[in-house]
C-alpha cells in the first residue's frame, strides 16, 4: 500500500500545461455533448476562449443507449475537436470507450474521460492506469460513492497518481431532472481522498433553467470544478440538446458564479479549520470489507 | 383559482412574531430529534438563544419505525419544550401525526410539522390547512417534487396560505448517507412556488461529518433555513443520536456558515436577474394533467 | 411478547364468515378502484358474484396526489359499496384513512385496508389494531419488507391478530410498470411470519397486458390471493382505468389461471419439504435491531 | 430494418448442439461464480452431469468492485473449466469483459456472457454481435426493460440473432435481497420479443433461503431457464458464497421444481391463447423515440 498511498498524496492537484485541477482556482470544462462538425467545434472553442474557459469537452464517441441513434464521429470527430482546440489554446478532455483507441487518444486529448457506463469496465480502467495520463472517471449513474472509489482505485493501483473523478447525478425515481445531483458524493470524497473532484451539471440535471443555483451549490461544498455542455445552437444538437447551454447562457452563468467564486477562493486563502480532520482514504479498508469487495450488484 | 392565487401570492414570507422564513435573513430550526426530558430541552433552549437560533425543534411524537421502539413522550412532552422555548422567548416547531391533536397543538406551537411519513396523509393535510397556522411540509423520502407541491396545494387550497416546505433527503441506493440530499429540490420549488424553503440537513445525511459543506451548499443555491438536530449529548440520545450535533459542534457550524451567509446576504440585496424569469405554480396544469393527478404510486 | 406471539401463531388464517384468507385456497378481492355511481357497483358486484369472487372491493376516499383530482365519494359512496355486495353475498374491503371514521367503517366492511400511503401512519395502525377487525395493511410503496412487517407489528401489538399483508410494488426506476413488483416480498414474508400475504396486481403493473403471468408467479410463490381492479368501462374509470381489467378480461384471467391454481393447491395439500424451516418472525429481533429501529428514513 | 427482422423472428431459439434455449423445456444455468480451482469445476461438473443440468457457467474474469478483491484466475481459469465441462458432456457460459479476448473466448465457450456492468459497452456488444456466437445478455443493474432490449438490438443489428437476455434483479432500497428481482421484466420481454429469457437467481436474491418460491415465480411467468450459482462448499467460494447453492441444496432446488415444470411444460403444448397477440418489437419504435434515444442517464 505503501507505493499506492505515496501516490494518493501526490495527486491532489493535477496539472494540465499551467492548469491546475484541484488547486486554488476552480476550473470549468465545457463544450458540445458530441462532435458534429468543424464549424459547431470552431465556434465554440472561440466562445470558450473568450470567455476565459480552459478546457474543452466534446464527445467522438458517444456511448448511446440506442444503436440507432447518432453514435458520433469517432477518430475523425476527434481530429476535428483537437484542431480548434489547439488553435484557441485550450486542453481537451474527451471520452474513451475501447481500450484499443488509447493510442490514438493518448497522442491527441489531455485528459482521458471514463464515462458513467464505463466506471466498472476494469480492463479499460486498468488501460487508462497504465497510460499515466490524466483521466476524468465519471460515477455511474448506479454507482455508490464507495464504488467509485474503488474504481478510481484499479486507475491508481496502475501507478496512475492523475485521477479527478466527477460527480454526474444518479437515477432515482424524480423525473423533473434527468438524474438526481448527489453533491454529498463531492463532500464524502473530500473527507475521504484527496482527489480533485468535478461536477457535471448537465448531465445530473438535464435543464438549464436551475444550473445558476446548483453552480453555486456544487461549489460551496467544494468541488472544484463544473463541466457544462454547450451548443451553439442547443435545439438543433444532435444529442443532449434539452440539456446545453447556448453561448449567451453560457456567458450569463459564468457572470452570475463569479461573486461567489471570489467570495470562496477567498475564503479558501485562509487557514482551514472545521474540515482539516479529515484523511486520505485507507485502501486497506476496503480489501479487508468482505461484505463490500463481495458486492458485484 | 383566483382565490388561492391570491393566497400564494402572500405566502411568499411566513412570519412567526418577528421572525421571518422566506425573507432576507436565513433561519435556523435547531433542537432535538426528540423531547426526552425537562433537563435536555432546558440545556439545548439556553444553548439555542446563546447562539441566537430563533426556532426550537422537538418531537413530542415519534414516528418510529418499530412499535418497540421510544415512542415519544406525547403531550406531556410537548408542554415540557413549550415551557422551556417561551422562557427563552424561542419560536416552536412540532411534528404533529394526529388530526385529534389538533387543538393541543393549535394552543402550543408557532409551526405545525407535518412529516415525511405523513406527507400524503391527506385529512391530516387538510386539517392543518384549516387550521390557519403556519405549516412545515417535508417531503416525503420517496416522494417526486411535483408530489410535494401537489401536497402543499392540500393545504393551501383550504385557505392557509402559510406553508414551509421542507426537502429532507430521499431514499435511492446510496449507504453513506441516510438519504440522499436533493438539492434541486429546492431551486426547483423556487422557480415554481413562492413558498419558503428549509432544508433539514440532519434526516438528509445522517451523519455531522459533512454537514457544513452541505450547509454551504444548502444556502448557495437558495434554500431559506436549516433545520438541525441538535442534543446535549448525542451520544445518549434516545433517537438519531449519530446526526445529531453537540453544542460545541453546533456552534461551530453556525461560525463556519457565517462568512458565507453574509455574503449571500449581501448578494441578495442586489436586483435579482438571471432567475427573475421564474413565475408562480400554475395549479391549474396539475389539474389538467391526468397522467399525473392519476398517479397514486 | 408471549401474548404476542400468541395472537401470531393463531393468524395464520383470516377468517371472514366462511372464507379463508391464508388457507388451502386462494382468493381474489376485485371491485373498482373508486365506487363512482350505484349502478357501477352493482354491475360490478353481479360480475363477481357470477365469476365466484368472494371479496369485492371498493374506494370510497382515495388518496389522490393532487387535491384537483377526484377524491372519491365518500361515506355516501361506501354505503352504494356496502348495499351492493351484501345483497349479492360478497365480504368488503375498502381503505380508511382517518381514524374518526372508524366506527362507520366497522359498522359496514369486513376488511379495513390501510393504504400505502399510510403504512406508516401509526395513529391509525393502532386505532385499527384496537378494533379487533381484519385490517388489509399494503406495503407502501418506499418501504421495505421489514419496515412492513414492523407497521404490522404496530396492530398486532394492540391485540389485533387479523392482519394481511399485500405487496403492491415498490418505486424503481423503472418506467415500464407503475412499480416494480417485489415477489421476494412475499416468500420473505412467508418465511419470517405466518400472516397471510396478498399481491395486488393493479398497483404493481399498472398495465393489465402482462397481468396473466405476473398472476401465475405470484402464486406459484406462495401468496394467498390477488387484488385487481375491475371495471365495467375501464377507459371510462374516473381513477386508475389504465391498470383496471373489464368484466370479459377479469373471466378471462380467472381462466387463465385456474390450471395453475388447481396443480397448486393439489401441491400444498401434500406434505411440505422444503420451506417447512421457517419460522416465526421474532419480534424481539427487531427490539434489539437499533440500527433499524432508529431509522426513520 | 428487414435484414434484423429476419434475424429476430429466427432468433425465438438459441441453440447450442442438442440444448434448446426458448424452446418447449425450461434449461438450467449453473456453476460456481468464480473458476478458483481444477477440483472445484471438476466436482461442480460432476454434479451438474448426475443431475442432468446442461450447461455450465463459471467465471474466469471477475468484474470486483474493488482492485483488491480476488479477480479470477483470467485465461487459464476457462481452460480449467473447458475440461472438466467437455469431460462432462456440459455446454459452457462464461463472461467476456474485453474484447481483446473475443478469439480466445471463440474457441473454448458456447455462450459469451456480457454482464451487468458492461451491458451498455457498446464496443464489446459490436464484437459480440459479429462474431455469431450465442450472447447472455444480462440486464445491467440500474438499466430499465427499454434500455436492456435496445442493447441487445446493438448486437442484433451485427448480424447476431443468438441473443438470450437475462434478468438479475435492480438495485433498490430494498436491503433484504441483494437487489430487486423484476419479473415483470420477463413478461414484458416475451410480449415484446421473440428473445429467450434466462432469471439469475442467485444475483438477484443474494440468499438462499427463498430460492425455491422465487424459481416457481420465474418459471411461472414464462422465463426459458434459471442461472443459479453453486460451489462444493458455499461457505468457502472466494466470491458469493452466501449467495450460491451447495450441491445439495442444487439437488433440493431441482427436486423441488420438478412438478411445477412438468406442469407447466404439460400447459405450453397446448395451443396458446391469452398471450398469443403480442407482437415482435418494432425496433424502428426505437429510432423514432427521441426522447428516449438521447437517453445517456
Amino acid at each position: 500500500m505503501s507505493e499506492n498511498s505515496k501516490f494518493q498524496s501526490k495527486s491532489d492537484v493535477v496539472r494540465i500545461g499551467d492548469i491546475e485541477i484541484g488547486g486554488q482556482r476552480k476550473v470549468f470544462m465545457c463544450g458540445p455533448c458530441a462532435i458534429e462538425s468543424e464549424e459547431q467545434v470552431e465556434q465554440t472553442a472561440e466562445c470558450l476562449r473568450r470567455l476565459n474557459v480552459p478546457i474543452m469537452r466534446g464527445g467522438a464517441f458517444k456511448p448511446r443507449t440506442s444503436p440507432y441513434s447518432f453514435q458520433g464521429l469517432g477518430l475523425a470527430g476527434l481530429d476535428i475537436l483537437v484542431r480548434s482546440a489547439r488553435r484557441h489554446g485550450l486542453a481537451i478532455v474527451s471520452e474513451i470507450m475501447d481500450p484499443r483507441n488509447l493510442d490514438f487518444f493518448l497522442d491527441r486529448v489531455d485528459i482521458l474521460q471514463v464515462g458513467s457506463r464505463n466506471m466498472q469496465n476494469t480492463p479499460l480502467l486498468r488501460e487508462v492506469g497504465k497510460s499515466g495520463k490524466p483521466v476524468l472517471l465519471k460515477r455511474g449513474f448506479m454507482s455508490t460513492v464507495e464504488e467509485l472509489l474503488l474504481a478510481a482505485e484499479y486507475i491508481l493501483t496502475e501507478g496512475n497518481p492523475h485521477v479527478i473523478v466527477c460527480e454526474r447525478g444518479i437515477r432515482t425515481f424524480e423525473p423533473l431532472t434527468r438524474n438526481t445531483l448527489d453533491l454529498a458524493c463531492v463532500a464524502l470524497v473530500k473527507r475521504m481522498h484527496p482527489l480533485p473532484v468535478i461536477v457535471d451539471l448537465s448531465h445530473s440535471l438535464g435543464r438549464t433553467d436551475i444550473m445558476l443555483p446548483l453552480a453555486k451549490a456544487a461549489f460551496a461544498c467544494g468541488c472544484d470544478g463544473l463541466m457544462i455542455e454547450v451548443h451553439p445552437n442547443p435545439s438543433k444538437a444532435l444529442s443532449d440538446g434539452q440539456q446545453s447551454l447556448s453561448f449567451t447562457e453560457l456567458d450569463r452563468l459564468l457572470t452570475g458564479i463569479r461573486p461567489l467564486l471570489q467570495f470562496l477562493e477567498g475564503e479558501n486563502r485562509q487557514p482551514k479549520s472545521v474540515c482539516s480532520t479529515s484523511g486520505t482514504i485507507r485502501s486497506q479498508d476496503f480489501r479487508l470489507d468482505q461484505t463490500h469487495g463481495n458486492t458485484r450488484a
